[in-house]
């Protein structure tokens, strides 16, 4: 019965309404306010649609996009986690999956199914989508963070080797986008908002 | 160049930060807060990822995501129009497409072109995509409405005989989510959450 799945199907939508209040730790572009799950989401997957022509590899673009508008839907039970927290991981935990099981378990059996493998098919980061669409994840917190004096790379005293190492991946989504990240990283530590510690010269 | 084409595509996605701070009307579910644009864009797009086997025709969802994604993008320089504004027109303006040249124009040409395209495919609202894109449009605050107790309905006292006007074309998209639609108009009547004048029975 379509009403039946409909029912369900509404009750999803409405449950998923409260990423709008899960607040992330890095602001708005030049602004004060932080980013909650929803805007976010949002702001990936235009990102995703903008830039798609450089993924590395082909990709499905509507899979990259269904990736990115419920990757964070879990947090509404697990939390957001900062990319540079030091005591937690950051990887797909048991409260996340957790999480994916009752959230998209709301829908009906069928589709609940699709939205899990999608949401595990990004957290798994082997595929062309998922690595391209994890690519747009860690490159528009960058862009605020230059954007704001250095935004949580200061205000978490994050330094050059470490956000290096957590974003780097983005060159496995795509070189064009890494090669341009870098100018920003760069620029950034030029004007003082990432902090770089020299190498010994002797 | 990639970079080049890059670069704009940059500007382009820092320029469209600004429809966070678009305020809309309706709030969010069960909620005093007002929904902003960017928020109200992500709830459109997954609704219509998970609405899409209930349209009238069959559409190339992809397109109808793309649509409700960088649809209130021209807010940015137009401002939000209320559905139930009785002085302002809600439809397609000059405003809207300046904006439309201005914001989309950030991007090299051809893309440029293909997001007005698709921007003004839903304005028209003549295709199955356009159609069930609307449909989605007017389907959201119909549900934050009656899980707030009227909302909107209430504030600015709008009654049933007029919400039907104003959304009775979610018909032309999907009519069984135009079905489910009726029962929940029906039973905010019943709530008391919408108004309904009594017919004259002589």
């Amino acid at each position: 019965m379509s009403s039946d799945k409909i029912s369900k199907q509404i009750a999803f939508i409405h449950e998923i309404d409260k990423i709008k209040y899960i607040q992330r730790k890095t602001r708005l572009f030049n602004s004060e306010r932080r980013e909650n799950d929803a805007e976010h989401s949002w702001h990936l997957a235009v990102m995703a649609l903008t830039l798609a022509e450089h993924a590395n590899e082909p990709v499905d673009i509507l899979k990259v996009i269904k990736m990115l508008l419920i990757h964070d839907v879990v947090e509404i039970d697990s939390g957001d986690i900062f990319l540079y927290d030091t005591e937690v991981n950051h990887d797909n935990t048991v409260l996340e999956r957790q999480a994916a099981e009752r959230i998209f378990g709301m829908l009906p059996a069928e589709q609940a199914e699709e939205f899990i493998a999608i949401w595990e098919e990004f957290e798994t980061a082997e595929t062309p989508e998922a690595k391209f669409a994890r690519s747009m994840d860690r490159l528009e917190p960058i862009l605020q963070n230059a954007s704001n004096q250095g935004g949580t790379w200061m205000e978490y005293n994050v330094e050059y080797a470490t956000v290096l190492q957590k974003v780097s991946g983005i060159r496995h989504g795509s070189q064009p986008i890494w090669d341009f990240t870098q100018t920003v990283l760069d620029d950034s530590v030029a004007k003082g908002y990432l902090k770089k510690e020299e190498k010994n010269q002797n």
